[in-house]
């Protein structure tokens, strides 16, 4: 292989360094001091650790005229320069993959989609490396670099070892896509669950910050949750958390793909919509927009079926709140479209079956479309670079 | 109030002092080389938190004099020295108090028992009272000072601020124990929902050491669950975690005491056990003793209640299993008694909801009498004196 120049590190000189500065990433503009009690370290630990990050241009330094009027000494905010790093989001789905060029700060500043003919991971892979030199050419333009690549898979994905594990709609097992896209793009490259890197960005940049504890569950063709606990995005001592579609809600339920009965997913999932719509009505609808027109233009069969998804996915959220408390849960996917069909039901469902103050969960949706999930990739690759943790060539 | 000498505080002199003395509790005899390790800490600063604790003789030195000759220089493991502080844990159940006397080890060195008539807060707080008292006089026996006290309840308890918020067995709502039991002992007092305390000992001293993700989930009276999520005990930010009794499991299963239908608790506890063998058998048990007896001497209908009762528990647990991927899920409680009658239908209903490779997850039973959970009383009371964030008078 041909030798790359060695990519440019971020300047963490003390371990406190990726905290504070994903403090001021999410929370900024702050002051040390402001950042000091929010890290629970000392502001000399704090003017320590920034020091570097400002010579590097990762921080600036605002300077407030007022504040030092009338406090005699600056007590100047620090926030993030969006535009000294750039980073690429992609997001595979069974159809497209969705680029996205982000800066530091994780604002999109170029979308790119091309739909996915074969599946196949070679194929896949000379897509992804196509849109990344795409994506590499654009950044030119804005005259800096992009430090890392983030790619989001839907199943299971081991982000530490770079590895898809499992993805049923790609029908991918154990293709190791962090050193294959790092070896056609010579960028370092994280790879991780789409619905985790999604809840990376909420975590960061979205709904969650400020949250220790809150859970995004996604709905539309799978029915997914990203769960952060204490701070940390959960990902399991095997690779599988945040399972909400495979929640076992009925036993006389219809059959899941996974082999049990009764899950989430075979009644609230894209296909199971599809599946009962045709079902209730006779109408052989081909997909969930057509489903979807049908319950809209006032159906009642096809409204049944949504009102039955959400009571599903209403106590699969109940199921959630229960066992872990969250702060909030926020509901989104392609799936919201349907919202306006089943919202009572979620709603009704959860209060139903949240236990005592577990009730008080913030529940709330957000519409986050497929550019989001490539945000959310493109998320992972600016975690994986402020803790310099990624995958390089 | 009467002015009491100022309790003697741990010597945390540092910030990583408490992390490293958990560590050493945990995990030890530990050199300060292995302390770092674990703790990701320089071993200077180990070297630095650890002096005091040696000093004030919490922590000591084994001197090794085989690692002296081999190395040149000594590597001596430090422990935990057991017998340098004592601790009162109490477990409050509809029945009975039961109070140990444990070390710093978290060791019971006494037990005692009183039945519970009154279940009104007064006259079980002067029950507690006088149960503290007895071990306070037995501690003087040993010549080492009790410096806390925990106190575990069932329900909805906010341990930070020392409140019963509801205990449906007690039938309290609303009561500062925390402070009442500090007042009539003098001492700084932990209160704690009783299996979240029952995690705290397994997490230290029990099945959970060295495990960053695991569950505990109980079977009797209630079905709780214990959650450590990456690291941490999860407590819920409205106070509700681990409520796993109260899983929607069935929409056609019966009514549970909390509104909802099909709720695990209203399927697997004692109390619905004793109704369907009632039903299904048509004798007419009193309670879970004569209900696991009529199993035990083959009534069919019994067995098939236990049947019921084992997989709904297995379903709950996979339920855990798919949204949090822990390493381990121990099953306890007094339950357990009927343990040969449902433990294979636990096992398959498990195996069958659990997705992928979450199923890898060793599920195991472990007997923990209740004096334990009065032990994990006591765990919660060592917790808060290493970290000085008891409730003190």
């Amino acid at each position: 292989m041909r030798p790359t120049p060695r990519p440019e590190l971020f300047p963490a000189h003390t371990p406190a360094a990726p905290q504070i500065f994903t403090i001021v990433l999410s929370h900024g503009p702050l002051t040390r001091a402001e950042i000091a009690r929010r890290a629970c370290l000392s502001p000399a630990a704090v003017t320590k650790a920034v020091r570097p990050l400002i010579e590097a241009g990762y921080l600036v330094e605002d300077v407030d005229e007022e504040s030092r009027t009338a406090l005699g000494r600056p007590a100047n905010p620090l926030r993030v320069d969006g535009g000294r790093a750039l980073f690429i989001g992609l997001k595979v789905t069974g159809d497209e993959i969705i680029a996205v060029l982000s800066d530091l700060c994780c604002r999109i500043r170029v979308a790119r989609h091309v739909p996915l003919g074969d599946r196949e991971p070679k194929a896949v892979l000379a897509e992804m490396t196509g849109l990344v030199h795409e994506l590499l050419t654009e950044a030119e333009g804005f005259g800096v670099q992009v430090r890392g690549v983030g790619v989001a898979v839907s199943g299971d994905v081991d982000r530490a070892a770079g590895m898809v594990r499992y993805s049923p709609f790609l029908e991918w097992r154990e293709i190791p896509l962090a050193e294959l896209v790092a070896m056609t793009t010579g960028l370092p490259v994280t790879v991780d669950n789409d619905v985790r890197a999604l809840t990376v960005a909420e975590q960061w940049f979205g709904a969650g910050v400020g949250l220790s504890d809150f859970a995004l569950v996604t709905v539309g063709a799978g029915i997914g949750c990203g769960l952060v606990v204490g701070g940390r995005v959960v990902s399991g001592a095997h690779g599988v958390a945040g399972e909400i579609g495979h929640l076992s809600l009925d036993p006389a339920g219809p059959q899941c793909h996974c082999g049990n009965r009764g899950c989430v997913e075979a009644i609230a999932a894209d296909s199971a919509i599809v599946r009962d719509v045709r079902t209730a009505t006779g109408t052989p609808v081909a997909d969930a927009a057509e489903a979807l027109e049908l319950a809209h233009r006032g159906d009642p069969g096809a409204r049944e079926v949504y009102a039955r998804a959400g009571e599903a996915i209403g106590r699969a959220i109940g199921s959630v709140v229960n066992l872990l408390g969250p702060e909030r849960v926020i509901i989104s996917g392609e799936g919201l479209a349907a919202y306006d069909l089943f919202a009572e039901q979620i709603r009704d469902a959860f209060a139903a079956s949240a236990f005592g103050t577990a009730g008080r969960c913030d529940v709330r949706t957000r519409p986050l479309p497929f550019e989001e999930w490539a945000r959310g990739a493109a998320a992972t690759a600016i975690q994986s670079f402020i803790r310099s943790d990624t995958h390089k060539e």
